[in-house]
């Protein structure tokens, strides 16, 4: 984290994290709002969202701030490094900002499906579009579904730096969003892979504050699982990484 | 855009947009038509059907225009550049005439498809192969839609051409081909994505011209949405660009 | 095809052939056939079975031959060239034996599914995993959808040559391979998009020879349209690519 | 595979066959089992996933042991080199260690919705999560069926490294793992497509020893057919490329 200032990475982080969580956030929306083209779509289209949204954000302002957008990937590269502690409460904020704005532009450009939801026979539920929640609610196999996958993502994406020419040919954020879908395609099943702390509490945070009709709960008592998961993951993919490479 | 003579910006634009909207219009035309061997496929087809229709317009004309394809990406450039706004109308002027002839080749392939709509108790509605509509039709929300995916589109399009690597290696318009896949995905919901306005008004005028049976309305009290939306979003990113990068 | 032995081009020919019509014709028997996992898979699976078939033949033997795999690039690239008449037929040829020996390599590979098709009752139609079919049967318009379809596979796959750096990072076939996916997606709901003589004579022939039970016709009144059809949109490409870069 | 020292060939094949089989039998969980949000996903989901895997997993390792990852691999590169055959067993040894591994890690990401099949009413079966299955039990033609899939991965691969460009901007294993979810898209109707030994003998290990309940049989019967027919496509596909390049 070295070669960027500390403006460049508040800025960056906020911009990265916003077109992520506008694109992540959306294709949620989109598959489960009424009145929405991709309405009931199927799993790909998730996850590819999902990635896509990596892809946008990361390359957008990789070159300001690195493009971590994402609080367990910041503390994976913080362990790796053994340094730059400093930075990392620069990053979460920057993330968490960004996690808010973009959440915000998802109900922007979704306002008037959230407003079909005042038909309350009709309301769909919306925290899932800006929160994960599990299909079984066991909070110990949650947390260690979202350590494992979180694991999944920070192991492969320290690694993949090794790799010749990647750095070179510009590929490297298209390899990590690929990967974003490969793991929500194969382990989003459980819990709807937050797989980063700042994708769940920033729009959970927004679904709270947001004007939405017939919202429901914003479901707090969860919301610690996808927090302390990813960021185990993020820091036990960092030490096999040092351990291993 | 001063690389560019305005000789093969004009032809570059036409052919580049021209390929764009036969892939783009091709595959409304491939979900919605009866006789088609794609009817009622899921919603990721239509995202990649479109992403990958940028893709082989950008790429072709690429040594040509830079293939810009779209007058809020012309737009955003101009802005971006200060400058050249001289060559913005032969841009657009390029753009619409390609979508003219993209939707015409578009109605070509798809003939019997079409034709087959005389069967006036089984007539497919047509509109959608050639423009975009709403699911809820309220302008100014509509215009947000596509104002914010617009900015989705572009702000990271410009910032993109800053990663190190991606210019060399060509794999620049692949990430703008993904990110529109992206962006279809997750916030093609609410409007069916315009987010360029030779994209929906090109091919609107196309299919008030067409001779396409039972071909119903080409709705122009739309029509000035996926304009005005995508143009907004188009300044809109090159003002955050220049303010924060 | 200067920098190419007749040898290589022939071998070359023959087995990348042989790689696309195996994942190819294989997609086509995954998603028809009874007892597949893949049974009634959305179009998708299709067009990126078809693509990625096209990636892995093309990569495989483009040090030999250039990978074209299909006499209408072959015939785009000679008037392109304007030179090299004398290698088309062996182009040609080596296209031909290869389709007949993939076609016939997924018949191996689904060798039981086959067989359960003397089951007369269940039988499923075959011909469709071999060769084309219109959904609407109108020779004239099923030539000029085949033209269409084809004159956007060889246009653009000219063109990419021109762009920067995609020769230097090997990405050239990818995106060739992803347009194959494009065309697809967006172009083959009326004709199934052969776009390739040698993908659709080659099967039709071993579907012709192979001792399939309950095979049904071969269809031969319709086989010379994805022969012309795809012809005359090579040469349409490699015409205007002439006439416009 | 002098490059590499023998303790990172170890360690190399032991963290990437661990990603690889995390990440595939990770979406054959989401696919398969009860209480997951990609319960019956379409089949482009089980291909995609698969091949996301092997870019992970052949990504991370690809500096320690050049990412195998897959016994019929090895087997075909030491045909190919001609030599280095006393390091073959420490591959299949490591990558043996990493499926079970994986296979485990998957069990932990879903273990809610595992536990969840102690319902013995709605039990899922669950040996297909670990263990591919033939779609018709014909032990002849499910060997060919894994032979000719395994000869569509192993002599592309072997061929692709010819390519200029590729090694230099990194794209080898991206364009490997597009090649996986062509051959899972198009050959894995049969018999789910292991061609991998590892693949399917190491997590089937793990299904025998693991307390899932109600999991049914391990199918030992079958379990020589994806060790097999995947070795002999490996060897056919290295004898061919020596032959033929």
């Amino acid at each position: 984290m070295d070669q960027f200032s500390n403006g460049d990475i508040f800025i960056g982080e906020i911009i990265g994290t916003a077109i992520l969580i506008l694109l992540g956030a959306g294709v949620c929306a989109a598959v489960n709002l009424r009145f929405s083209k991709a309405k009931d779509a199927d799993w790909i289209v998730v996850a590819f969202g999902w990635g896509f949204g990596v892809m946008a954000g990361a390359y957008t302002v990789g070159t300001l701030s690195g493009g971590h957008l994402n609080p367990a990937v910041t503390l994976g590269i913080a362990i790796n490094e053994g340094d730059n502690w400093e930075k990392v409460p620069l990053y979460i904020a920057g993330q968490m900002i960004g996690a808010l704005i973009g959440a915000t532009l998802c109900w922007v450009a979704y306002h008037a499906q959230f407003e079909a939801n005042r038909d309350k026979d009709n309301a769909s539920p919306t925290l899932g579009i800006f929160a994960t929640a599990p299909e079984v609610r066991k909070p110990v196999a949650n947390v260690l579904t979202e350590t494992v996958a979180t694991l999944a993502l920070v192991l492969p994406l320290l690694a993949f730096g090794l790799t010749k020419g990647i750095g070179e040919s510009g590929l490297s954020s298209l390899l990590v969003a690929f990967l974003v879908v490969g793991i929500g395609l194969s382990l989003g099943g459980p819990t709807g892979y937050a797989i980063n702390p700042a994708r769940d509490l920033g729009p959970r945070i927004a679904h709270a504050l947001l004007p939405i009709p017939n919202k429901g709960t914003s479901d707090w008592g969860y919301a610690w699982v996808p927090v302390v998961g990813p960021l185990a993951g993020g820091a036990l993919g960092a030490l096999i990484f040092k351990a291993a490479f």
